[in-house]
């Protein structure tokens, strides 16, 4: 049988009621096309009783019929037992996601999550790293027809590497791809729009793309071709963006500076100002952190700058809190106090107030100083799109600056390259 | 007839592959379900001959069918022939809607703009005043059925106005707009399950409830009934899951300390473990928070607890940095260093490495001190989903413990009701 047409099937009553917006559409129909497929229906129905009626009707006029949502440990979470319904085998437990899922949660499993690692009788489970429920796929027989049915779990920090990392390859299999082939890269502070035009002036030789975006990067994905192809397209990317904003591999913006420290040896402390905590947060988010990371001052009021880091008060005065001179001291102040290797400080204007011509919403600058290195202070002018963001770019800029500084790049040059962010 | 079951139907091929990602759906369906429809399907298909059949199947199950896009000027714009095959009469011209084209564009309305002043006969059009093509509505009779039918140009700019300003009266009109009613409450720490669960156990009178995960509160939805019923159903709820953690409205968890701090005219910094600045970060998402937040110290390792609270270092060789001794010491060190009226600290095993049988993952002590009361510390045991999980949990635990210390609540009293965290 070939396939070609797709139907896409999300359940969720928070998407039909408008309380949420759905994620996956665009990325699912785009990845589908670019594979060969024909979408020829997104349908979006409730959590309740009609999935049945209206999942028979994908199934009797497409090929393929991928499903995401309605996987969850509620009562009113169908998706698994009316697909077995529609196979006609009973659900039946695998034991393999059973047991991962036990080792994460113990005896918590019994109750609502034990559904979660039931899958009709004849699928294929499709591990899911990031949450309770398992995805499955298999066949629906159809008259003489045999339609693949993919089932996923609709949070998208679930679906989508459950989606890009398992049941991509599977389809471009399915559809014929033989030379499915793809890389995977990460980039920092370029908006998603942009991203995507920059790809269609890089591309060449048939070489498509795709596109995830994840909390504070965003994955990129070059898809065909072969390696020195991939590397090529990335290389004009890299050249067309500025340094250090795309890099191999799924890497988050941390990862970048703590991977140097561990590397190395290192540790280091942060002095806040504007992020207000987010970068120590960032800086921890992994087990582990106190190989690298000391801990840090959140000096939001002025007078915190001065108490816990030294700063003068006529560089307040004189300079105000948002400078070069401010952040150097920041920075200093934190190293003296801290004894690490690296320290590094952040103060900005992260609005939506308090901008003015001389240093609009979105000015910030950032210090770093260092047993190993002169101090260094540079400031980066971030497209403003709301405090929030900001005040992210923000925090992912001084962890890349970290680390050039580190290994000893000129900050100045690298920022001046910058052209999107 | 009575109308409440609705369909949306969205056409257009740059939608189906995943080239724009749709604007329409949340907006749509969010305002049918506040006027009391129930969004049965949501189908998106491409401008192809598909889309008859599709809509047709729309036709059979819901009361309205409210169609966007495909009424532009080239080709594969098929919506208004299909509809008015469907309602078996013949497309006419419209002649107000002609009229108002010709006097905007002229002679240019001959060829493809013409077919745009096209509706349905007995169909009522409805103008577009920032685009060429016109909407209309009116019936499709399906046996003893009437199926009100509305059609919408796609494009997002001429859709909303039109949707707003004339379309959704209409609707509010033909379902009554009377019985309709619901009230939103906000959650913290209890799983979307167990909530689930509990509605169950609390309803009454038929009152129906929905929830909506987001980021650190779930949004409960209670719908249906009189207003005291849903007062009586969240009371109920409260008694189940314990003392402030469900509250009146669309609150954030660090508004429940803000606005209070703000009423007062106080304000508070923090000492930070575990979560390692993530609550510094939490009370200053919103924009003036310097009103109410001086700033804290993230002190991660136990050297920076000692340089930069005065922790005593026989403190941690004896009870360890997860203690009531420590967090004291570090909420009192963090009063007297900063000069607010309140501070809070906060201590605990973030996992996933690190536990004990004496203090396993999820283990989170709890510091407040303040000129106006006097210290006290309380241990949590959070449930453990994983390193974030734990630490997200804590910083909520925090802000909401602080909001009871400022309002002069026993905390080991409210900490002990608490049955699901």
């Amino acid at each position: 049988m070939t396939y070609i047409s797709a139907a896409l099937f999300i359940i969720g009553t928070e998407l039909t009621r408008g309380v949420i917006a759905d994620k996956h559409w665009q990325v699912l129909a785009s990845q589908l096309t670019q594979l060969g497929y024909r979408v020829d229906r997104m349908v979006l129905v409730p959590d309740d009783g009609t999935i049945g009626e209206v999942l028979q009707e994908c199934i009797d006029t497409c090929d393929i019929v991928i499903l995401t949502g309605g996987l969850g440990p509620t009562s009113d979470d169908l998706t698994r037992s009316i697909v077995a319904r529609m196979a006609n085998v009973p659900l039946v437990r695998d034991q393999a996601t059973f047991d991962a899922l036990y080792a994460r949660i113990g005896e918590r499993i019994w109750g609502a999550n034990e559904q979660q690692t039931m899958i009709p009788q004849g699928f294929a489970a499709i591990p899911n790293p990031y949450g309770t429920a398992a995805g499955f796929r298999g066949i629906i027989p159809e008259g003489d027809r045999e339609i693949v049915c993919i089932a996923m779990p609709g949070p998208p920090r679930e679906m989508d590497p459950m989606f890009f990392d398992q049941v991509l390859p599977y389809l471009a299999q399915l559809i014929g791809h033989d030379d499915f082939a793809r890389s995977e890269y990460s980039t920092f502070l370029i908006p998603e729009a942009k991203l995507d035009e920059l790809c269609r002036q890089a591309t060449f030789n048939g070489l498509q793309w795709g596109t995830r975006f994840q909390d504070l990067k965003i994955s990129l994905y070059l898809v065909g071709g072969d390696d020195q192809e991939r590397v090529e397209m990335a290389k004009r990317l890299e050249s067309l963006v500025g340094p250090s904003l795309l890099v191999e591999g799924d890497v988050m913006p941390a990862q970048l500076l703590t991977d140097l420290l561990v590397a190395r040896g290192e540790t280091i402390s942060c002095a806040e100002s504007c992020t207000s905590g987010f970068i120590a947060k960032l800086l921890t988010d992994q087990s582990g952190s106190s190989a690298w990371f000391y801990g840090g001052a959140v000096t939001y009021a002025n007078e915190a700058k001065m108490a816990m880091l030294g700063v003068n008060e006529e560089t307040l005065q004189i300079h105000g809190a948002v400078s070069e001179a401010c952040v150097l001291e920041m920075a200093e102040g934190m190293l003296n106090r801290s004894n690490t290797d690296w320290a590094l400080s952040v103060s900005g204007i992260a609005g939506p107030d308090g901008g003015s011509n001389e240093k609009p919403v979105g000015t910030v600058w950032f210090g770093f100083a260092s047993k190993h290195r002169s101090s260094m202070a540079v400031k980066v002018q971030l497209t403003s799109y709301g405090r929030d963001s900001v005040r992210r770019k923000a925090s992912v800029v001084a962890l890349i600056l970290a680390s050039q500084y580190i290994k000893g790049a000129c900050l100045l040059d690298t920022v001046k390259k910058w052209q999107y962010i």
